[in-house]
This record gives C-alpha cells, structure tokens and sequence, in this order.
C-alpha cells in the first residue's frame, strides 16, 4: 500500500490542537493542492477564504456551536461556492449568465468543485501530519458568517475546515461495509440484505462508541442516522441559497 | 514536497485508456479510499455503482456526449447522493426524516459527502499511477441514468469517474491565480484587482490552449467561462432533483 493511499486510509476527524499556527509554507501547499483538483468545464466555481482574525474565528467558533476548535488551531478556512469571478468574466464579453448560475445543474457544478477542492487540502494537509475537521455547523448560521466574511452575491459558504498539529489521537471510526455502500452494474435494492448489513455494522458502531477512549456513548448507526436526520435543520437555508442567487428553482 | 502532494499536484485528466481492467485489489482500495473521506454527522450519504457491463457502459457514454472513454478504460464508476438507505435506518426507529432529506441542507449534506469521497477516489488512483477522469456528462440525461442503474428514490447520479492506465500525457491545466481563488478574512471585492489579474490569466490559458499537443485550441478562460454559462443546461434537472426526493424548495 503506497504512501498516498496510507494517508487517505489514515484519515480521522482532529478536534484539538497545538497552538501553533501553520507556516506560509503549509498554507501554500494546502491551497495549492485545493487548485490542482479537478473541476467541471474548467470553471473552478470555488473560493477559499483564510479566517485568521481572532475575534471573527471565535464568532463563528460561537455560530458552529461552541466549537473552540473553531477558535484554536493552526489554520481556518471557509469553502465558498462561488460564481462571483464568472459574473466579471460574463461582463467582459457581454454575456448574460444569470439563468445557468441559478439552476439547479449550477449549484451542483458549485457545490462539487468547492468539495473536491477541499477534499485535495485535507489530504494535502493529512499528509504533512496536520489534523483537520470540517466544519459543517458554519451552516447554522450562513447570514452572520456571510456577513463576517463579507461575500458577495453569487458566493455562498457550505463549510469550514480546522487545520493543526495534533494534540489528540484517537481510534478511526469504521465505516459502512462495502457492499451497503457500492453497488456493480444495478443498485441493489435488496431491502433483507440491507437490514442484515445494518444490523451487522450497527454491532461494530456500538461497540466503537462504547469502547474508544474519549466521549463513549451508546448508540448505533441507524439510531443516530434517524435521530439526526428526524430533526430537519438549517430549514432558512432554502431561502437563503435563493437570495445568495443560486437554486432559483425555475426550470 | 511529499509524495502525497506530489501526487496531488500532478493531476491532469486523463481521457484515452490502455484496454485493461483494473485489478480486484485496485477498485478495493479505491472504494476503501473513497469510504475514509469526512463525511457530514456521519451519514455517509452517497452510493458508488461500478459499471462493468459493456452494453450500459456504451449507453452512458453515448449519453455523457458521444464519450468513448466512458466505455473504454479500466474501471468506470457513478457516484451518487444517497439517502436511500436512511429511510430504512429510519424505519427500523419509527422516524420521519422526509422533511430533512428533502431540505437544501440535506441535499447540500449529500453532494459534499459525494464529493469528498469521489475526490479521495480520484487522488487514490492516481498514485497508483492510473489516470482519472470525472464524468459530469452523465447529467445530460439522468433520467435514462437512473433506469440503467435501477436507482430508487433518494438516490441521485451526481457524475461518474473514469479510471484506467492512461494511453496518453499531456500538459498540465493552469489554475486561476491563488489570489483569485483565496482570501484572507474578507472577501476581496476589488473589482479592478480582479479584472487584472483575469487579464493575466486569460493570456496565461490562451497560450496554454494554443501550444498544447493535442486539441490546441484559441481562447480564453474568461470567453470560455463566459460562453459556457451563457448556455444554461440540463434545466430538467430542476424538476427532476425533486422526483427523486431531493431539494423540494419548501422551508
């Protein structure tokens, strides 16, 4: 197994860190590696925004939900869709781009080149021995951290990500077995073999979380997948991606 | 530079493929690499559904645009948002989750965790020293997608990825400048400072375009991006997102 796919297998979300701050150089490298993905009709719909402010890293620490890792680590970026530069780019050949931004295929183009970039950083990062979390509950809050950050229409925010030097190490959470999750040729709708999947790697989830080392509990992968998603959030988010100019909803 | 960053950096799609089928144990690390990405509460919200059969795969590349290489490389894949298999997590706990699923914030949840996954896919791959190529053609039609793949409700085709030995080389891409793509506390809004630095890279790909062995070219990014986004496509899929139990819009 090479250096890379080690690396990528080695992966675990960090949450406490060394206050130390990354170098010029690590930064460069992680945005760097954000760059070097892959990104659908060369639009690169992305921006990335550095938070090193202290007081606005610990307002949106307070907005993701009293996360201090928000506040204290090494590097803080927000992820931005972003469709801002093509606007300028429309204009200077008098183009009118507003119907494309807005739909539906718009916002996925966004949303997945700014997830594939990010995903480059964490594993730029990972294999510096940095640690990183992302940091979805940035959407609990879009407008306050829009606001912060002073984006434009046509940039909305979708996550954080903390970057640091480890000061915690702890177990890796097992994922769903590989047949729930790949599928050859069909999607296999076989709803016995699923539940016998998930009654299997509901054994394996309840006894990582009652047995790693720090917040044990005792809950499986179904209970906590239905608990989580039986209560609808981020509801304002319909509208606001609207306001912010994507997703219109008009075909 | 480490390997992994090298790894990274050196990405370049890779669209002609040696006539030979990846190895069991090269689509196992793949997909065991595409399952250790971040993903949001833990939902592990997205499907992986390899496409060997020949006769599907020539289906999807006549779909995705008349793209041979979507029938011929080494391993083919579509990745998908999935919050199929959280509908039966939540039967088994009597819960409603149709309103979450349904939410922007759900089907922001999917599309990332596809991402993510996709990306370290991609980044596994190619330190083994296969080449890759996202396929977001496939959004041409999802529709006969779904029907191929026997996709249920809640399960969206997002793009596939080619993967194979590469039958070609060529240059690398240019990306936007890091001062374009990143900011530091504040969005840079400064209009004039963008235009200029536009300017530059617009010479920067013009000579990209021109001089590269195959498929030279005379353009710029900001006409391409321009005219790409002045054809708003694949607007069906404003409708289709919420057939499929996605993105209803209501708050």
């Amino acid at each position: 197994m090479n250096e890379v796919i080690q690396t990528i297998l080695g992966h675990r979300s960090i949450r406490r860190f060394k206050n130390e701050a990354l170098t010029q150089e690590e930064t460069d490298q992680i945005i760097s590696a954000a760059q070097a993905a892959s990104t659908s009709s060369f639009l690169q719909a992305y921006s990335i925004i550095g938070v090193t402010d202290k007081s606005k890293k610990e307002e949106i620490a307070e907005l993701a939900g009293n996360q201090n890792y928000v506040a204290e680590n090494g590097f803080f970026a927000v992820f931005c869709a972003d469709f801002s530069r093509h606007q300028t780019a429309a204009s200077l050949h008098d183009q009118d781009i507003h119907k494309a931004v807005e739909s539906t295929e718009g916002f996925m183009v966004a949303v997945i080149d700014t997830a594939l970039a990010a995903q480059n950083a964490a594993i730029a990062a990972e294999s510096m021995g940095l640690g990183i979390c992302y940091i979805g509950g940035l959407r609990n809050n879009l407008e306050t951290v829009s606001s912060l950050l002073e984006t434009p229409s046509h940039v909305l925010p979708l996550f954080g990500m903390v970057v640091g030097r480890p000061a915690e190490q702890h177990e890796q959470k097992p994922r769903l077995p590989q047949e729930t999750v790949y599928h050859e040729n069909t999607y296999n709708l076989d709803s016995e073999s699923l539940k016998q999947e998930l009654k299997h790697y509901d054994e394996t989830i309840l006894h990582y979380y009652r047995s790693r080392s720090s917040r044990s509990k005792q809950i499986t992968w179904t209970s906590q997948a239905a608990s989580t998603l039986s209560h609808s959030k981020r509801l304002y988010l319909n509208a606001f991606t609207k306001e912010k100019g994507f997703l219109n909803g008009r075909p």
